[in-house]
């Protein structure tokens, strides 16, 4: 393409890199904040900056947060006994929005995945052992997606945490084999979390 | 949505903002930019300050230029005596990528559209009549979408210069009636530019 301005042409650059953005999509949005008050082009930079100097992950489940602790560990009317393993802080939200668990959480921040060069260890799991270590857990939940990845986590963290003794339950199949999580409906999210079984039932099922 | 950073939320609810751009595109852009090298982020916020401080309009054809005059306005190898009239840089993109073209343009910033209450006051059509009225200009080509909002436009700028007596010719119909400018293959742009009528024949036809 034939950029009359240099600063478009790194605009376009750096807008067309982000993941599912095309050139002609990142021309159009670099061509709308020019014709957009200055406003709005700062304060969407100033969000972006923002971002990276300002947001942390939790000390303690590893959500994100712009303190410490984030809410719902801090949060003194949640069963801070039922732990619920998630990938990814979107499945934190879209089981929030369910508003069915009082539990808190344990993000992993990834799923183990060979193919991506992603091990156990490059995942936040050692920190779920050494809180089921503890001894003052009841129950882990398993809300991982239904997918290979997360078969294989579910199945890794399940070693991991046998020896502790703990009931460890997976959210029940409702979601169809294959699909991920943050694509459910509401209703199956939740009625998935209510339906948990023990994991070994789980695993038999997908066996048989 | 439940976000546990507020910082978060606001990055969201910026992106968000962006045409075409819904909240779940909006939360994984946002979590992809999280998750990636504080440079990335830096470079992108960068880059849209930049737009605003340092992207002007070229004076002379309303292009969108670092400097004073565009790079197509300055260059002594184009004929300052044929001037193709379009709606917006992207079209100028287009038609220089085509490779076919050798005149300068003007860009008028828009099409006069009485429904979103853009009239050709708020267009940059003054400056291409005092152009005509210098008597240097050989010829005026109207390369505007042919969509009800170009013909319009293109009619309004016939007015504007009749009395001039300059040939003002239309991109040929190669272009689907309806289809806008900037999503027509280079090959079609070429020949419709190439093909141009003079702008009475081109309004005879559609009238036939």
């Amino acid at each position: 393409m034939d950029f009359s301005s240099r600063y478009l042409e790194k605009a376009v650059e750096e807008i067309g890199g982000l993941p599912g953005i095309g050139k002609k999509t990142a021309l159009r949005l670099a061509l709308y904040l020019l014709r957009s008050e200055t406003m709005v082009t700062s304060k969407l930079a100033a969000s972006l900056v923002d971002l990276h100097d300002k947001v942390k992950r939790c000390t303690s489940c590893g959500n994100l947060s712009d303190v410490e602790q984030c809410h719902i560990c801090t949060n003194p009317s949640r069963d801070k006994s039922i732990i619920c393993v998630v990938e990814d802080i979107r499945d934190v939200m879209a089981i929030e929005n369910t508003g069915q668990y009082k539990g808190i959480y344990h993000v992993l921040g990834g799923l183990v995945s060979p193919m991506d060069g992603v091990g156990p260890n490059d995942l936040n799991i050692k920190s779920l052992v050494d809180k089921a270590a503890l001894g003052e857990i009841k129950e882990v939940i398993l809300a991982l997606s239904t997918t290979m990845e997360g078969e294989t986590t579910a199945f890794y963290i399940f070693k991991k945490l046998k020896d502790f003794e703990l009931p460890l339950s997976a959210i029940a199949r409702g979601i169809a084999v294959g699909d991920q999580l943050e694509y459910a409906d509401e209703l199956t999210l939740a009625r998935s979390i209510k339906n948990r079984l023990p994991y070994e039932t789980s695993i038999n099922q997908n066996r048989s």
